[in-house]
């Protein structure tokens, strides 16, 4: 592999001699044009198979049509300029010398496999043709040359079947249709058992279809199958599933796939020969364990589509000892070399072992982490390396639930455990009714085995069940890849898709019964099981200690109950960035007091039923408070349009209905009715989500958040009494205009400052600060700052009025948008850096100015997205805040964003860590600097009132200022 | 009047040697201390008194305390500090030297008159007393000097029941009470046929009054009874009726009032005795005719309050030739000096002239124009000050209905044409009653006389009666300065406004019913009379041309039909702003065919309707290009959701509950309702305005844009071939993102291309732009600009979205909102400069940085409003819409702004010039640019397309490059 430079170098003479573009690299006999680190002109497929001829490993002999080749193909019209077929035939010609075999030879008969193969890895979901070469003159050589004519036959019939499929676009099923009917004529079950007279008709009649649905016979000419193949292969670039799988794995479009030409080598050609798939460690488990599967006398689709269930690779080491040997020796020094687990394929020809591929194993969360931690203790990978190799949004499913080891529940099979987890759901049959119905219900895919057509089904299900295939079927691969729970070659099960049932045993589930998997261990159950949280492993701890070292942005949790705050910190969240007051409301017991406020037509009812609700409220920020010890909490004052609370216009109209005079309520009935009916209607809006909500509602009814302020204050004090910490955040929504937040900051002194009086507690430490969710906000930001102890971007709302998109409508186009390339992704995920992110910038940057140690955060969804924190990373925000679950995600993502934008610390990122230091401090400093000047200032003084006496002055102040104000 | 400088210099001095600021400015025996230019400090009639003085015009002799002593009052808690008396007492002292009158003299008494005079004239709204300085003492003497014992006790009581009412704040009736009794007891009807016996008692119950009310006795120390006049004007500065007015009046809060103490002097002092009032031309037309009126032997008060009808004032020349021909000569002068219509007060005392206040008069802007086109050509002004001295707003009334002179019509009733215009309405009969109901009928206030507290209720009502009251009664004024119809002093009606109606004759007109008023004659109408449009004077027209003289901003109009474009064009629109398409698919025989399209299941059942509609929107468009005359139209693509053109959710449900199943139509009427029903629910959204509308239609069904697209440049081209020129601009609503446009963009120029290939007509000009509407798209305004010709600010809806405002529903807070001083107006009336203003500001300077011959408009209400389009003609962008009724509005308004802002064009405004003319030039020379390199460039040149051929390219192009992307 030390031949890598010198290649290097050779290319590039190579390109520079040429008038044009090199779209051809070829490898063999030890050596390879390309190499590794030409992932994006030769793809991972080629680039790897370059990178291992160069190492002298064992690799059929080829060339890589490069990635320019497809853009080339694309922007020509869907077709390969003129003179590019005759350099192709140069290629073919080394091909031919290396190999020592000839295209369209009779006797020694070139056979070439033709693989698609893009920068990064996409299973399965473009075209590949095996065999191709074969006509009905070469079949005949290759029989002669293998000794068996109908293993030839059987290849020919196979290229043909896949030719068809594939380049000439005919349905597969005609060409089934043959076999199955020829099957029937043989009374025999097996294809194996069709004998070479039945092949050969089988190949003319395939033929025959060739001929019908093309118009033209099989082409028989080797180097035209090439070359259709081989535009075949460029045109699956952007073949539905393709685009699918890029969509989900944010791959883009325009980068092209290579195709990759070698020498066909066969593991069908008998017992000595063999075929597999492995990996270099678990992954599954990422146990430092070889891993695989393979089978004799097969080719290489047989063991992928899960055909046939292939054995476990340890037996290979007793079947075929010294190739068992190689491919050890071979697979570790490829880890090695590449610092990571290898996912390989292998063919064994009579004997003689060939590496088909290798690249870096997928693998799933638990193994990813196991291993990057376990490679850094084997100073295989920095730190740095180990946290970069774990995708942030994957950890995900560490934290969701496993069936409760405690559950009694009765297994009826047992499958292949294919990716962790457990999921209950209703089973369905089809992809498309899986995604039909996922609105309604949790849904468990149930297929015989999975194909790319599937996979918008399998994104959409909780689950995934197959009745074949392996470990490595594209069931589970792809399953894996989404971190979804999936259960494969559960072969006691019958599939009855045209039926929509499967039985085992005398056991019929039809569509929409609830199973349950376990993807952990391969578990089929009927019914739902409790679930219960997840162990975390040692390796995930330590990996998360590592993010914390590297990360500069704080990480909050969105947490408005006490037991969700204890999760928050159990996931290394350092304060609560946003509790919702009003989820508080919604509690059974308190929706009749909060309607009573609602509908209360004074001053004076409203208050009586804000006094029901204040006890209720102090001891839910008490708790809250007091299960994160002393870190911040920030709480938001009550935010939704009031009409949320009241029952729908509908409902209240249909109880008026039902109304029975002869009751005898009736006339109080009726009355209270008729008043809830008319709040109902003044409070409907045409657009809600512009109306009278967030701060609106407190400067309407400021007796609202002076019960929220009294509730929060006076649960501090407590704690304070009870010598505990609690560190308050008091936060205003929907703020657009500095008034706005004045007025609700006067609410907010004025009523802490009352509540301290009455104590003898002389010292409570909060803030008053204010979401900027609103673009004017954004703009404003600098005069906010003036008010405010700090910031958090709403980034939901801020998207929802910066971009027009109701977040209730949205669904209706916003699909559509970013199928046609309008937007990029869903800007309620990840960020509109370039629009919304713009908003969060300028802010950010005018607020900073005006007041240096104003702490800013973020509230919204995007504060658990990984892409969205790289961005609030960059800017040098305090912290994100998210929900419990997503806490080590970000953790995680705020680590890769401060190595990604520089570690140690850059510029800005050390700005946050002193404006981070800063904020806390200046709290106090400010109010120290306010006490000072209490005498003479005539703004009150309150952040942290040293003194009884000092409070109470304040509020004298307060009630003489609005006294004179009234007059 | 030569006297001001010295005296400047004077003042200066003195204010420099005292150790304080100078909180009194004396006025007397031929020199003031101030004048006309002070008039912040000393309040608009203190600084024209001193400014009368200077210029030896007869004043009674006082002082004015500064509006300096107002602050210092609020300031310190609503009192004045110590030692201000004192001061005070220096003024009097000096006061009582001019006139060898003194305080409390029982033979020679110094009375006064405390009125208020802030520096914008406030007519009524804060207090007055007169005759200050009367007690049982002084009365005597008054009685002794004017040998009158029954004037000086009418006095005392006057002033008794003044001081109550206004300094002691005793209800106002409980004196009339005493009044009414004692008249009742002795059978008289008029006051003045009390005695003086009866006066005697009626001061003792006065003062019985006082003491029970305040439990002190009446002051009787002048001095006190100065000092607390004086504080009772200064808290009048904060009464409820002068807080609307001057929110009315956009008249800040914080400058306060002065108030002026004067010498009285008494025009009810038997018949050589007389007040009145005056202007020294007609404030109603404009005519330069002395205009006014006056009553013998009374108080100034009787004039204005309008409880007598006054006498025209060339009857005061044969009544008392003397004093008409000085107040004749006086005020001539008065309109020289101060180059402006004067307003003016007097007394003849004994035959003895004495100008009471002059100040620039409130006119009708009939007037208004008039007088300030006739001060250009007498040369007492320039064109820049006439422009300047009309209210932009105030045009609004030259330009609405008056009666149609041809319509027959029953007057019931005549008074005075007090305030032109003509108006119907359901007449109230009390302020409240038409704040009420006006939102949901137009209102007609009919009161007896009007007051300051009534001052809501007329601007709400559309037009204002009394029956009693001037052309100067609070009534006429106040109608004139809202430039609302209004006739007064109709003596005929009798007003009941406790039973809530009015009676003349026999008839009897209640709450409700409707009546018509002739502002422009006086004449009072029972029911509704037809209207005609304004004939605009030529007066009008001269100012309007030299508005377009000396502005800058195009002005342009909204308008959806050939009517009003036609009134866009006589009012002086230099084109269309704004073409709401979907207005034109409102119409009645329209909304059948909108629906089949919304209703359509596939796309050929939408293509049905659309082929109906495309005729249609062909003939409105080509009739408004027509109308235009070649000058632009912009037309904007669909933009409403959809759900609008639908029937409500509850209507197709009735219609359902209704369906008869034993109909022959049955089975077919209920699958379409059933379909409709599904479609209202599919499309129903939880906030519209954030939802599925604008461009959104567009990128979903392009078929809807196609057809637009298709009748907008087939009207075109048939102009064309009627040699008429047609100047269409393309405007794509709702766009965020850039891809949004790109998309629409590509739609028109395709089909624009199509169509023009199918004519004969070689080149079409056109445009493509985009409103700006979306906050988001303020923010990467740079990258639409690429794709646009022209920016239109939608700032309606960037309003609404920018501050999160539902227009709809914003109405449930706003007006808590400004009352709370939380907002300074509605931004949905003056746009929001220091929020919408600035993403308004950054998508124009970024836009015109990316494009620099971007024409840039705006297109919301702002288009209309004065102080919007000074901020907009600052931003220096290309024009504004407004609605056609706005248009005068606007252009005087941009006259105005150019002149404020620097006349001839400053920097910025020559900017806009240079690029109102490159943007014509550049649709053209893009285009050319576009063509030469059409053969290399893969973006179609469709703009101008030269040739047919050229366009036929580029549709194939277009058609290909779609097919590939399809694959």
């Amino acid at each position: 592999m030390a031949a890598t430079k010198t290649n290097k170098r050779k290319s590039a003479s190579k390109a520079k001699s040429s008038a044009h573009r090199q779209y051809f690299y070829f490898f063999g006999n030890g050596k390879a044009d390309g190499d590794a680190s030409m992932r994006d002109l030769l793809g991972g497929k080629g680039a790897n198979l370059a990178e291992m001829v160069n190492a002298k490993i064992p690799v059929p002999t080829g060339f890589t049509i490069t990635t320019d080749a497809c853009r080339l193909f694309y922007d020509s019209g869907m077709e390969l300029p003129k003179g590019f077929d005759e350099e192709m035939m140069v290629q073919v010609a080394a091909l031919e010398k290396a190999t020592k075999l000839t295209f369209g030879d009779t006797n020694n008969p070139l056979l070439v496999s033709v693989r698609s193969g893009s920068k990064f890895s996409m299973p399965g979901m473009m075209d590949t043709i095996l065999n191709l070469g074969l006509n009905d003159d070469t079949v005949a050589g290759l029989a002669a040359k293998t000794k068996n004519e109908r293993f030839a036959l059987d290849n020919y019939r196979r290229f043909i079947q896949m030719f068809g499929n594939v380049v000439l676009g005919i349905d597969k099923d005609l060409f089934e249709d043959v076999i199955t009917k020829k099957k029937k004529d043989r009374k025999i079950k097996q294809d194996s058992s069709l004998q070479v007279v039945d092949l050969k008709d089988i190949v003319k009649k395939y033929k025959a279809i060739v001929q019908k649905k093309t118009g033209e016979s099989f082409p028989e000419d080797p180097m035209i199958q090439l070359q259709m193949a081989r535009d075949a292969v460029f045109r699956s670039w952007n073949n539905p599933r393709a685009i699918t799988y890029r969509r989900l794995h944010d791959i883009p479009s325009e980068i092209g796939t290579a195709v990759n030409v070698q020498a066909m080598v066969f593991g069908n050609m008998g017992n000595t020969s063999a075929t597999g798939v492995g990996f270099t460690r678990d992954p599954g488990t990422g146990a430092n364990e070889f891993y695989g599967e393979y089978l004799i006398n097969a080719q290489g689709e047989d063991v992928v589509a899960g055909i046939r269930t292939p054995k476990p690779i340890k037996d290979l080491a007793k079947e075929m000892p010294k190739a068992f040997k190689q491919l050890r020796d071979i697979t570790a020094r490829l880890e090695k070399h590449y610092r990571d687990i290898q996912d390989f394929e292998f063919t064994v020809q009579e004997g003689e072992l060939f590496m088909l591929q290798t690249r870096n194993g997928k693998r799933t969360v638990q193994a990813a982490v196991k291993i990057a931690v376990d490679m850094v203790h084997e100073k295989l990978i920095t730190k740095e390396e180990a946290l970069m190799r774990i995708e942030p949004e994957s950890i995900d499913q560490l934290l969701h639930p496993q069936l409760d080891p405690k559950a009694k529940y009765e297994v009826i099979a047992k499958g292949l455990a294919a990716s962790p987890g457990a999921a209950s759901g209703a089973v369905f049959f089809t992809a498309d009714d899986v995604v039909n119905q996922s609105s309604k219900v949790a849904t468990i895919l149930v297929r015989e085995e999975t194909n790319p057509d599937d996979i918008e089904g399998m994104n959409v299900a909780q689950g995934i069940l197959t009745s074949r295939g392996g470990m490595t079927s594209h069931a589970a691969v792809v399953a894996r890849g989404m971190g979804k729970c999936c259960v494969t070659g559960a072969e006691q099960i019958l599939v009855n898709t045209a039926k929509k049932y499967f039985q085992v045993g005398k056991l019929q589930i039809k569509e929409g019964e609830t199973i349950t998997l376990n993807g952990s261990t391969g578990e089929v159950i009927v019914g739902t099981v409790d679930t219960i949280e997840p162990e975390l492993s040692d390796e995930f701890t330590e990996l998360m200690s590592w993010a914390d070292d590297f990360r500069t942005l704080g990480i909050r949790a969105n947490a408005d109950i006490p037991r969700d705050a204890a999760k928050a910190v159990e996931f290394g969240a350092e304060g609560i960035g946003l509790c919702r007051t009003e989820h508080m409301f919604f509690a059974e017991d308190r929706v009749p007091i909060v309607q009573q406020m609602i509908l209360a037509d004074s001053p004076a009812d409203r208050q009586a039923a804000l006094d029901k609700l204040l006890p209720m409220q102090k001891k839910d920020f008490k708790g809250l408070l007091d299960a994160m010890e002393g870190l911040p909490v920030t709480i938001r004052t009550l935010d939704p349009p009031l009409h949320e609370f009241l029952p729908r216009e509908e409902e209240v109209k249909a109880k008026l209905d039902g109304l029975d005079p002869r009751s005898d309520t009736y006339e109080e009935d009726l009355e209270e009715l008729q008043h809830t009916l008319k709040r109902v209607q003044e409070l409907a809006e045409a657009n809600p989500m512009l109306g009278h909500r967030g701060c609106r509602l407190g400067i309407f009814f400021p007796e609202i958040t002076e019960m929220q302020v009294r509730a929060i204050i006076t649960a501090a004090l407590e704690l304070a009494k009870a010598g505990k910490k609690a560190l308050p955040e008091i936060m205003i929504p929907l703020v657009g205009h500095v008034n706005e937040l004045k007025h609700q900051k006067e609410v907010v002194e004025r009523v802490a400052a009352e509540v301290l009086s009455r104590t003898k507690i002389t010292d409570l430490e909060f803030l008053i600060g204010t979401m900027i969710e609103i673009p004017r906000a954004a703009v404003v930001a600098d005069q906010i700052a003036e008010e405010a102890d700090f910031f958090s971007f709403g980034t939901n709302d801020l998207t929802q009025m910066g971009m027009g998109f109701s977040r209730d409508d949205v669904g209706k186009f916003l699909g559509g948008y970013i199928e046609n390339g309008i937007l990029p992704g869903d800007p309620f995920v990840s960020i509109d850096q370039e629009g919304i992110g713009k908003f969060v910038s300028m802010a950010f940057e005018t607020g900073r100015a005006t007041k240096p140690t104003l702490k800013v955060g973020v509230c919204g969804e995007h504060g658990g997205d990984p892409k969205s924190i790289e961005f609030f990373n960059a800017l040098g925000l305090n912290y994100v805040s998210c929900s419990p679950f997503r806490v080590p995600i970000a953790r995680l993502a705020a680590a890769q964003a401060a190595l990604r934008q520089g570690t140690p610390a850059t510029g800005k990122a050390k700005v946050v860590k002193a404006a981070k230091k800063v904020t806390r401090k200046t709290a106090k400093k400010a109010t120290a600097k306010k006490t000072a000047t209490k005498q003479t200032t005539k703004k009150a003084a309150v952040k942290k009132t040293p003194t009884k006496k000092a409070a109470k002055k304040t509020v004298k102040k307060a009630a003489k200022k609005k006294s004179g104000s009234r007059k």
